[in-house]
Formats: structure tokens, sequence, C-alpha cells
């Protein structure tokens, strides 16, 4: 599991006085980014690679309202991984209170847009997400 | 069931040539939004009425990607409503080909953040809510 | 001068209340690009010549903050064209009062993104750009 | 003159593969936060003081593109500070490239929305200011 720091910044917040519920799905992405850049497969390395991994589903519990300059802690892992499809798992956190918990699922994705069996497309970026698995 | 017609802007676009997945999330809101006022509950009634209706759950399944200048057709209804918690859904198409699916719950707060059971402090509206349900 | 309607979002708003005033740059491109698109050049249309138009300038001088709900009017024109850039003015208002007034200029590549003569490279719009001016 | 630091996020890019430009609006903001939180005079103190500080103007010239990943580093300082009035610059840099230009104004308000003359409601945060302009 890696942690990632998110700041929450003022054009975040809402006229409620929070962060919009809308941001944590960015977040989610900063996180996932900052995760795949720390085992060695930056999105640059990706697109050199010919992929492309398109998010297909989300989902977002929200748990306590956060505000500007509240500092958020974000624990990411990969919670199942098939051929074609991987799911991570998010968990925010505001010192002890959880913020919210999120899941994303993406495929996987070659410069025609046609689904790949990343298994076999791209073997080395596979098992490196295998040994992060539920990590 | 309501309809809300969206048009992607260039700004919701992202690098990979397609409307960001955040942004969906937005255009749940702006459904609602144009719901509750069409059924006569504006955000300004409500805040008037001493409510508040925070997201405590957000969740969308992408299908086909959209892009600048699309239009967005939008159908939401109200899948569940109980006393202390409301659920709507969404189906977003552009033509025939169905964006995505989505969800959200909310809960009803009143102006101190205390859950209220709708249905005693505001029978009004929960009736008015009761009557769209799974319409 | 043309006319576009713009009604602030939930999610547009901020903390303080009111519209972020990062959003008005972003109302400035809806106006622009429906502007174009009722003189006959969509984004479509220029991509298809080959054009690209990025903002080189942008600016705006806030008078009235606006909020959730409001219906905004932008008033755009063309304020001055040259064959290598032109300068569009917006004024926005809510009613009688003045929310801003902005002003963007842009440039014209091709897509190697070497900067452009439109008046030579797409003469067809240039002329159109300006039966528009200070219109 | 103080320095910030933002990395580009995805989903700050548009369809044209660079940061959409309006927000530079934002980080603008960001560099404001932590320049004011550097001198002690953090939101939070600022609104304890019961002082609010809108934008009342905004510019920014655009010189060099940029895109996700990259490691913006933000130049700000005070160009002037008036009783009701104070003005910030901006330097974007990506490497030895201008990114952008940029600055904006600000007016003080008490809680009531009414301007204030910053060096006598609070003649601590004005001299503190004052350090800074042009620093």
């Amino acid at each position: 599991m890696q942690e990632y720091i998110h700041k929450v910044q003022y054009y975040e917040t809402d006229r409620m006085g929070i962060a919009h519920h809308s941001n944590y799905i960015r977040w989610m992405e900063e996180a996932r980014v900052a995760f795949l850049e720390r085992i060695g497969w930056s999105f640059a390395r990706l697109e050199e690679s010919g992929l492309v991994s398109p998010v297909t589903e989300v989902s977002c519990k929200y748990k306590t309202p956060c505000t500007f300059a509240d500092v958020i802690t974000i624990k990411i892992y990969i919670e199942s991984l098939g051929a074609v499809r991987a799911r991570f798992r998010y968990i925010m956190k505001k010192g002890d209170a959880t913020v919210c918990e999120c899941s994303s699922e993406h495929c996987f994705l070659d410069k025609q847009g046609k689904i790949v069996n990343l298994s076999k497309t791209c073997p080395e970026f596979f098992s490196e997400l295998q040994k992060h698995t539920n990590d």
C-alpha cells in the first residue's frame, strides 16, 4: 500500500464550505498516477509502450467532509488484477477520520482503442502490477 | 423520468481527447438540480426550508466515451426513497449509445448538520419525491 | 455582438458562496465556441481546415459576484483582428448588473504548431471574422 | 520573491494535449495561498481577523504550453500595495522556459462585504504585506 498526500485547494471547495464531491475522483487519479510512477510505470512509459488505460468504473462513499487547507492522506492499492482489467482501492483520511472510501476499475487498450490482454501485450507491466496487488 | 441536456465543453476534455471521467459526476449534479427545480424544490427553496442534502455515495460505469461538442441526454429518476436517504439513477446517452450509467445517494441534514427524518421534518418535499420514485 | 447564456452550476461555487473566479475564463470559452459555431466556423470545421487557435492572453475584471443558479448573459464580440492575432471582448451581466468585463487574445497555428497568417492560410475564415469585428 | 511548485495533473489537460488555460488562474491561487501562509497570514488567520480578500482582476499572458506531469515553478511577489488594494505578480516556469506571466488584484472586505482600509483595519497584516512588496 502506498500513500499520497493532497492538500485541499480553495478552488476545490463549494458553497457548502466543503470540498466538492467531484474532486475526490480527481484526487484518486492523482494518487493512481503517483502510484504507477513509483512502481516504475509513469504515464510517459505507458504511452511509449502503446498502452492507454481508461477508467471503466468509479465509486466513492463519502464519510467525513473535508475543506480548504485540509491535508488528505490517500492510501491506494490494487484490489484485483485480471488479464484485461485492474481494480484500485483508495482510502482517504484526514488525521484519524476517514474522509471517503473509493474504487476505480480500468481496462487496457492499444493505440487503436482495442482491448488488450495485458499479461500478453505487456507482461513486464502486468507482473509489476501483480507484485503490488493486495499489497 | 426526466431528461436533462448537457453539451460537452472544450475545457471538460482531456489529453486522451475525451471528456474527463470526473466531469460526469458534475453532470449528475446538473441533472439533479434541474430535476428538483422542475418538481418545485429548487436549492433555494430547500435552503429556505433549512435542509441540506449532501452526497453520501456516487458511482459511475463508463460505457462509451464522449467528447467536445457532443450533446449528452441525461435521464434521471429516484430509484429508492427512505426516511433518511434517497438514491438517484442516471443514464447518459449520446444518440443511441449509452455513455454511462450512474447513481448517487443522499442524506438530509438540518442547518446544524444533524441527519433528519425527511418524512417528518419536511413531509411536503418527501411526498413530492415519493411521487417521482421509479417514475 | 452575440449573446450566450450560462447558468451558474453548484460545482462552480466556492467557500465564499460565489462562483469561483477561475470559472469565468471557462465561460468565456463557452461563449467563444458558440460565437464561432454561429458564424459557421465550429471547432470541427476549424480542425478540418488544419487550424488551431490557442489562447495567448486573457484578462478579467470582476465587478459583481454571482452565485449558484444565477443566469449570466455573456455579450461577445471581436475587438480587433490582425493577420496573426484576434482579440475578443466579453461583457457578462446578471440582469442589469455587470458581473465582469473580460478579453482574450488568440493566434492561429497550423497542425505543426507554426503560426500562420490567417488572411492567407484561411481567407474564408478571416473574412468571416472581419465581418463580425466590432459588430 | 517566493516559489511554489505545481505538478500538472492529468485532469488539467485538454484535447489539445496541454494544460487548459483556465487552470493557470487556479495555480495563481495556490501560489498566493502558500505565499500568505509562509508570511504568517493563512486564510484561517485572515478569516479570524474578519477579513475576506476577493480577486478584483486577473490577467495572464501564455508563453509556452505545459502538459501532464510537467513541474511548474511559480515565482510570486507583491507588485503594489495600497490601503484598499494589493496587486500580485506571478511568473511560471518549466525549467528555463517561461510558461506564463500573470497578475491578480485584490481588495479587502469585512464580513459584511464592505471595503476596508487595510492599513487601519488590520495594520499588522498590512505591514507584513508591505515588507514583501517588490521583494
